[in-house]
């Protein structure tokens, strides 16, 4: 054991900076893991190790920002360093790489591992690919929900029921949770919300929330939020609910795998811990979605069904035509303006407005605020009468954003391009993953105003020249960089289009 | 594309750090990766990005160390930054993870990727954890190691054969090198040799080399000073021989996996790389070693043997008796002493001394220097009248070291515990893996003087009383914890012996 004089080091990430003098007497090489205590509070952290000659003197520990955020020190605290061991869940993954079944403990001791960052990232992606490969089993989806619950915060409300709401994703445009959570707020019952950020999408639902109001809150904040308005809609990445999620979710996005029992865990260990007793699961099924088809989505559902039991919660799951987006827009902006636009009493796009009311009327249904059947038609009672906008603008509200905003308020990108059908006929197909890289292209979802307005949709009759979708900037480089990817890619055929034209091929 | 102000970094890692606000207006968040342009001298790298918030001013760009090996900024250059694009090989880790099989260009495209660093860890570590449960077959396994061969430094001697010699490792105490080597040169053929440093292990060659010599040098050198002498003893990664393998094996470390495939590949690539058309692996076999039984040592002798075939390479296996140390010494200061002892002429130990004579004779043999049946009588020869000694003096001069070294000059740790046979009877177990681990947490590799020194081996009668290892140290604390965890470990047996007293439970 050795003590350090502590420095903070302004850098976004885990770990520590040594001395490679103080390295080597240690007995560490870069990216050993070393146990750092804080002795002045007791706190005892395992961090990564990087050497330098210069920034940190012999004597001195660097401590990266995000490590310190747990650490606490302050420059000049006496910091103790030493060999960390190595964690007993490396075993616990080497054995599903060797197709093991996980239980209960060896789950735990791998979450538990990942949430303090024992583990490094690429040791968690190692769990994840093996996890791909050699699927988990119910007990084991189970015993990782459980996992992911425990190691983080909880939601305890004094009374139930609590509604939840999940879409599975996939689809571009999926903005219904600024509608159904609303409507559920509306009708008396108690939605505490988290959603996540984008992560290979044009705008995660937390995305278009900030367009309004703040997201960012603790799990306590939801809890009081929710006990006043309600509903809430935040970002769960900033709750510490379920934060093993998020640090999976990470890896696996440049695979852009969401492995099916990681899903499900992900998916339910987010409503457990938020108290939820009542949830809706949306499961967009087609082609170009996670659940190309019905038979998938229904043995997704028994999936969803059955962990909720195992974790006394009821679950319904509606299967939801997926192959295109849901309304017409794209990305944070313009998809916050249709459906403030639909709060305000428009009644389109239809697709949007039936997908809405079909959820919240399961979840009307699940708590006996509505008989069986007539969900639907009670939700659409409370946005026609306004009692969706008037609740949706009490959270905007709670969560500090301007209540008295209005569609007409938000301006999408700045930087905007019209593709017209480059002939006439009907539009045969919508590319929902094409649609996604070009909105992304265009900046979706940093850039709040960026994304796809959609003009036509699929099966409609279209004539040349009339506008096919724009693609919308907040920076005309970027919206450039999509013009010449769009070529590519292509996202919307028109009956007859030409799809490439040798050897200047242009798409639009 | 952001035209920015370079400020070098001194932390050994690899990426760049970036203001906050920077990052956000180039579209990257913490993690993502971006291209780093150096225009003064046209290098492109890879990075991934760090966000601060004073480190970085706004305008300014961190560069660390590894990075800046390879863009060579200097601070204050202006450097372009722009956000990257997803590598293609990723998709080609996806395929492996859904069972696909890679062609040669999926293949070098990934190794390629691994390389120039724009793949990260964690993706690196995918790659290998889905090569592992879905294994290689031989058509991935040649283009692997061609890929591997390809994106290093390759060593074309004007004249054949060039021979080489690798122990595909997992037995402590395996200094067999250390003679085959200057066997080899002494008998006038070419034995260009890199070695790796101890990963899993309590010495590697070059660790053991490095007690004696400089082990860091460049492939033309090791071209160089293998045509003045005809052999060296150098660690291979500092070579950019086959730098892809390095890199894989960092990443196999947690996991303690050794994939047969890649296994085999970076076995192949390095002696292919260092331009060897004859090769002998030895193969340890035993419970306790990598190879479990004959028949698996087979199979895999094959398989070098086929792999050989395809890359004109001759290959030899010798299957050898791996459950116990070769020789009496385990770690950097004590191996060597051990083999300049026989160097210099001592006939002891005999498993230490026959091992490596053996596989000398089958290169010897291979070559044609000696006839079948005869290479390793050649061998002992050239050892018995000081000719491998007389090379060997050779070898460590031209690598920097003091050719006039005894073994006597030598001295192993100075904190030093000899664990005395608790009762009389034959030593009928000696676990590997617990005396690897013994002799890692007593300082090896990483102090030179730490291990182990067996003071009887399997099957000798042993009296009450009479020493039976000893444990050497450079730091009194690591002895002390070596002196704990021995308890604990116990791994060497006396028939008889209590494996354990409850509630006070000593091994020794």
């Amino acid at each position: 054991m050795v003590k350090f004089s502590a420095k903070v080091l302004d850098i976004a990430k885990r770990g520590v900076l040594l001395n490679r003098l103080d390295a080597r007497s240690i007995g560490v090489l870069d990216g050993d893991r070393v146990q750092v205590i804080n002795p002045t509070n007791g706190i005892s952290v395992t961090a990564f190790v990087d050497t330098t000659i210069t920034i940190a003197q012999q004597g001195t520990v660097g401590i990266y920002r995000i490590t310190n955020d747990r650490l606490s020190a302050n420059d000049g605290d006496g910091i103790e360093v030493r060999e960390a061991g190595r964690p007993a869940s490396l075993q616990y993954i080497k054995k599903k790489m060797d197709s093991g079944r996980l239980n209960k403990e060896e789950t735990l001791a791998i979450i538990k591992d990942v949430v303090n960052d024992d583990i490094s990232p690429a040791e968690l992606t190692a769990f994840i690919t093996a996890s791909y490969i050699n699927p988990l089993d119910m007990d084991e989806v189970e015993h990782l929900t459980r996992a992911m619950v425990e190691t983080g915060e909880q939601i305890k409300f004094a009374s139930k029921p609590i509604v939840d709401k999940h879409s599975i994703g996939g689809v571009p445009g999926n903005k219904i949770s600024l509608l159904v959570v609303p409507l559920i707020a509306a009708s008396g019952l108690k939605i505490p919300k988290t959603s996540s950020r984008a992560i290979t999408g044009a705008g995660g639902t937390a995305d278009l929330m900030e367009v309004l109001a703040f997201v960012e809150f603790s799990a306590s904040e939801v809890q009081q939020m929710t006990e006043k308005v309600g509903g809430v809609i935040v970002w769960g990445g900033a709750t510490n609910i379920a934060p093993a999620d998020d640090r999976i979710i990470i890896q696996e996005y440049p695979f852009k795998i969401d492995a099916r029992g990681q899903m499900l865990a992900s998916v339910m260990a987010k409503k457990s811990a938020v108290g939820a007793n009542l949830v809706v699961i949306d499961i967009p099924v087609g082609e170009h979605t996670k659940v190309p088809t019905v038979q998938d989505g229904r043995k997704l559902a028994r999936e969803f069904i059955e962990l909720g039991e195992r974790l006394n919660m009821r679950v319904e799951c509606a299967l939801t035509y997926g192959d295109i987006p849901v309304g017409y827009s794209i990305g944070p902006k313009l998809e916050v303006i249709e459906a403030l636009r639909v709060l305000e009493g428009a009644t389109e796009p239809n697709s949007f407005i039936q997908k809405s009311l079909s959820l919240a009327g399961i979840a009307l249904e699940m708590s006996g605020k509505a008989a069986q059947g007539t969900g639907a038609a009670m939700a659409q009672e409370l946005l026609s009468k306004g009692k969706a906008l008037e609740k949706f603008k009490k959270i905007i509200e709670i969560q500090g954003g301007d209540p008295k905003i209005k569609s007409g308020d938000i301006t999408p990108g700045e930087h905007q391009f019209v593709v017209k059908a480059p002939t006439s006929g009907y539009v045969i197909e919508m590319n929902n993953k094409s649609l996604i890289t070009l909105a992304r292209i265009a900046g979706a979802p940093h850039d709040r105003g960026a994304g796809i307005l959609l003009h036509a949709k699929k099966g409609k009759l279209i004539k040349v020249g009339e506008p096919l979708f724009s693609i919308y900037a907040d920076r005309s480089w970027r919206l450039q960089k999509a013009l010449e990817e769009g070529r590519r890619l292509m996202p919307v055929l028109v009956e007859g289009m030409l799809l490439d034209r040798v050897p200047s091929g242009r798409g639009f």
